[in-house]
C-alpha cells in the first residue's frame, strides 16, 4: 500500500542520510515547470532547506512565459531559481555541425530533439560545479525521473537520466502526483498534461499509450491487449539505454 | 594471461554479434588523437568495415594541428572523419550563463573542465542520429575509456562515460597499448602521453599516479605504500561515478 506521508518522510530521510555521510551542501534542479521537477524540489527543500536548492530554468527557443510555472514552484518553497537561456548555445552548435558540409535538415529530426536535454544536462553539472565553488560545498544534480517513464524508456541517455541522485524513481506518475498533492506542489503544475517540450507533443501521444495504462500493467493489472503490447514493445526496446554492452576479456 | 590475437578476435566478434542481433549499422567515435580512440577506431573498423565508421574530432579552443594525429588514426583505417569545431558552443554557452549575473571566473574552473566531454557525448550522439537518418541504419557511439581510467573514476559523469558500446572497458592501459600495436595503430598515436586537453595536465599529473602502478594495484602486485594510497582514495571517491544513489519505497 502506498503511504504518501510515510513515503515523503523516508524521502526526506533518505536525502538527509546521504548528504550528511558524505559532507554535501546543496542540490541543483532543473525546473521544467512540470510536476516532476516541481515535486523534486518539494522535497529537497523539506530535506536541505531551501537554502540550499537551486533551480534552473533552461528555456531554448521557448517564450518567456514558459518560465512562469517553474517560478510558480519556486515562489512556493522560497529557493534561488536562475535562468540559462540555451538558445544560442543551441544555435551555435547547430551552425558548428552545419560546417561538416551539405546537410538535410530532415535528417536532424533527431538530433535536434535529444540535444535540448543533453545541453540541459550539461548546463545542471555546470551550475552544481560553479554553486559547489561559490558556496564552498558540494551541489549534487537532481535526477526527475519517474518510474513509469523509466519503464518505457522515456528519457534520453546522457540527458534527463544522467544525474547524481534520483528520489522519485520508484513511484509511477500517480504517486508521484500524490507525493506532489501532500507536498502542495501549486495545483497548475501538479495537474499539467505532461509534454517534452521537444517535440510540441504530450508524452502520452508520443509514447502511444496512457500513464495510467502503464501503471496498471506495472501493478500487474489488466489493460487491454493493444495497450499492454505497445508497453511491451517500449519496455523492450528501451533496454539498451540501461545495459550498456561491454566487451569481457578471454583470460 | 593476456593473449592478444585471441582479445582481439573475441572482441571483433563481439560487435559483430551485437551488430546483427539489433540490427544496427555503424559507430560514431569520437577522435582525440590519442591511443584509447585510435585503438577503438582500428577494433571498430575491423569489425563493420570501415565504410560504417565515422570519426568526429571536435576541438574546443584548441588549434588545428591537433587533428593530425587523428586524422593519422582515420587514413590508416580509411573511415571518413568530420570535424565539428565546439570553440563557438563552448563560448555561446558561457555567454548564456553569464547572464544569471555576476560571476567570479575562478569559480568555474570545474564547469569549463567539465562543460567539454559533456559538449562532445552531446556532439557524437547528434552525429550518430544525423548517419542513422541519413545511411537509414542505426549509428552507435563507442566508448573509449579503459579500465585503469575507469578503476580511479578518471572520467566526467554524463561526458565521456556515456555511450552506447564498450570494447576496452576490461583492459588496462598497457593491454590496449598491446592491442593497438597488434592492429598497427600508428605509433604517434599509440605511445603518446595521455593529456585530457581539458587541463594542459598529463593524466598521470592530474591522477598523481602512474598507470603502471595502477594496473600493477589491480592485478594484486605490489605497489609503493604512497601510489597504493592515492589509488585505493582515487577509487573510494569515484565510487558516486559508479552507483547513483536512488530511494527505495517503503511498500
Amino acid at each position: 500500500m502506498f503511504d504518501v506521508k510515510k513515503e515523503v518522510e523516508g524521502i526526506v530521510e533518505f536525502i538527509r542520510d546521504y548528504y550528511e555521510k558524505n559532507h554535501l551542501k546543496g542540490v541543483v534542479i532543473g525546473i521544467s515547470g512540470g510536476k516532476d521537477s516541481g515535486v523534486v524540489a518539494a522535497l529537497f527543500s523539506k530535506a536541505l532547506g531551501k537554502e540550499n536548492v537551486v533551480g534552473v530554468t533552461m528555456p531554448c527557443h521557448t517564450p518567456d512565459s514558459c518560465r512562469d510555472d517553474a517560478k510558480l514552484v519556486a515562489e512556493k518553497y522560497g529557493f534561488e531559481l536562475i535562468n540559462v537561456d540555451l538558445t544560442a548555445a543551441f544555435d551555435a552548435f547547430k551552425e558548428d555541425f552545419s560546417k561538416i558540409g551539405s546537410v538535410d535538415p530532415a535528417n536532424l529530426k533527431n538530433s535536434d530533439i535529444n540535444l535540448k536535454p543533453r545541453l540541459r544536462m550539461a548546463t545542471n553539472y555546470y551550475v552544481a560545479a560553479y554553486y559547489s565553488a561559490l558556496k564552498g560545498g558540494t551541489y549534487l544534480v537532481a535526477g526527475t525521473s519517474n518510474k513509469s517513464e523509466l519503464f518505457v524508456g522515456y528519457f534520453t541517455k546522457g540527458g534527463d537520466s544522467t544525474y547524481d541522485i534520483g528520489v522519485l524513481n520508484d513511484f509511477n506518475v500517480e504517486e508521484v502526483i500524490r507525493i506532489g498533492e501532500y507536498l502542495e506542489v501549486p495545483e497548475k503544475v501538479l495537474y499539467k498534461t505532461p509534454n517534452d517540450d521537444l517535440s510540441s507533443m504530450t508524452d502520452e501521444d508520443k509514447l502511444g499509450v496512457k500513464y495510467s495504462e502503464i501503471a496498471a500493467y506495472m501493478n500487474g493489472e489488466n489493460v487491454e491487449d493493444k495497450a499492454r503490447e505497445r508497453i511491451e514493445k517500449l519496455h523492450a526496446g528501451a533496454a539498451h539505454k540501461f545495459h550498456i554492452p561491454v566487451y569481457r576479456r578471454c583470460a
